[in-house]
């Protein structure tokens, strides 16, 4: 039996179901977090949910109960469902009321969760995927990790239509990140990334990487970088929870280009197997 | 006993439950539309249920049904609850899937609907509200009428703390339009309103003060104008199905100005309230 996080409440999959009234489901009006568990540990827990309360913090959500409770219930649900490896999704909505944009500060907000198993994308994460690349149409406020998500949804899948398996989105010339995954580039032994302002979702995996580049010693630019200079990097790669560090061979759309798989990501990739299993 | 409609179903509103893997509830994978009722007969239908078809065809969305079994289920609705005046409320999400960016094509959106009872906001039809305006930092599909609405939820919060009814939005130095209605201005006999493109939501009301205005021999200008123009306006009023035509005598927030309620939006008014009776 698969069980889920209903509230406070560890239930049976087949048996939740959503409040017709839920704010989440006329608005989009929630945030979540995924967090990855390797040998039935959750990973970087604590920075998942110092970003989980600073998303609730911007949208004005005050938590329903306190966040230790939260995190029992989340390492409840991971142990009923005996989940080794895979990931536990952790969402929270302002809560039930009438349909009104102008929300009430005293309703409750409704957290739910659920687990999946499934191990990293070891055949990606060897070859490498490509991206589609278009212009990023998506709000200003992409540093709030929101369920208000039409605009990655649809640039998914429009990657996916095109052949490629993430995209990567620019708005202008400025490369931000991809539809659920962060950019690097590499240019003369240097990683570039977009710094963590609203035009991006600043990843728990982006952060990660910035430590193992520094353990490393790989210099580190948190710095926009053009579509220019993404079609002239030397190696490319995204980082998520789910992908963990994957390179790109290849981008098409509006810019174009090819990579090989590069000595910096490979380094990072290594770096990262290594410090997961500590 | 209250009714909702649920996939194609009527049912009690008690027994109605979102599925815990519904698209709308993960991504704010959806689509909506409100609906005036008159004397028990829907105002502007067609019109409604064009720009619905429009949304979903701009979100790669196919009708479950014909359109004709949804119009049907939603007038059943209405009569079951014996709305005489007030809106239904129709949303339709992109269907159940287990949780994932990439969306399948082959499920099935989730139809649902509500009514409410409820007049117009005569008082403040009559004696005009006052805006709250902020920067307008929401996606650049504005055009699509999607339950992606946090940027709108939080600006009509801000609105109201400040002890406005409504948000004034500009993106940059250029107006846009309300959190749940457009703006229209008044200068020098003219009626001012943002073009319709990915900017903002085309309002039926909005079309249909068009109309009304060109009936009424008062000259439209579909141009953007600014924070300037709006500041140096001679009336200002908004619109939406919920509001018909309100007036606004106060605008605070990064524009400040007042205005009186002038002739213009009186006329228009006017037009709107004979037309809807007729």
């Amino acid at each position: 039996m698969e069980y889920v996080l209903m509230k406070n409440h560890i239930i049976n999959r087949d048996e939740a179901y959503i409040n017709f009234d839920d704010r989440g489901y006329y608005f989009g009006d929630g945030i979540y977090e995924v967090i990855r568990i390797y040998n039935g540990s959750p990973f970087l827990w604590e920075e998942h949910f110092d970003r989980f309360l600073r998303s609730a913090e911007e949208l004005d959500i005050v938590l329903p109960q306190s966040l230790n409770k939260i995190k029992q219930n989340i390492l409840t649900l991971i142990t009923k469902n005996n989940v080794i490896n895979g990931t536990v999704y952790l969402q929270m909505t302002r809560g039930e009321q009438e349909r009104n944009h102008l929300y009430n500060r005293d309703i409750t907000p409704v957290i739910t969760a659920f687990t999946k198993e499934g191990g990293v994308p070891v055949h990606q994460q060897k070859h490498g995927i490509s991206l589609w690349s278009l212009e990023d149409i998506r709000w200003l406020r992409c540093d709030i990790k929101t369920i208000n998500l039409l605009g990655n949804v649809m640039s998914k899948r429009k990657a996916e239509d095109m052949g490629s398996q993430e995209a990567l989105l620019h708005r202008g010339h400025i490369v931000t990140e991809g539809s659920s995954s962060n950019v690097f580039i590499v240019k003369n032994g240097t990683l570039y990334t977009h710094p963590a302002n609203h035009y991006i979702l600043n990843g728990i995996t982006r952060l990660y990487v910035e430590q193992l580049a520094d353990n490393e010693h790989i210099p580190l630019q948190k710095e926009a970088f053009t579509t220019e200079d993404a079609q002239q990097a030397d190696e490319m790669f995204v980082t998520s929870t789910s992908l963990e560090i994957v390179p790109v061979t290849k981008v098409q759309g509006t810019i174009r280009s090819d990579f090989p798989i590069g000595p910096v990501t490979r380094k990072l990739q290594h770096a990262f197997e290594k410090s997961k299993t500590m």
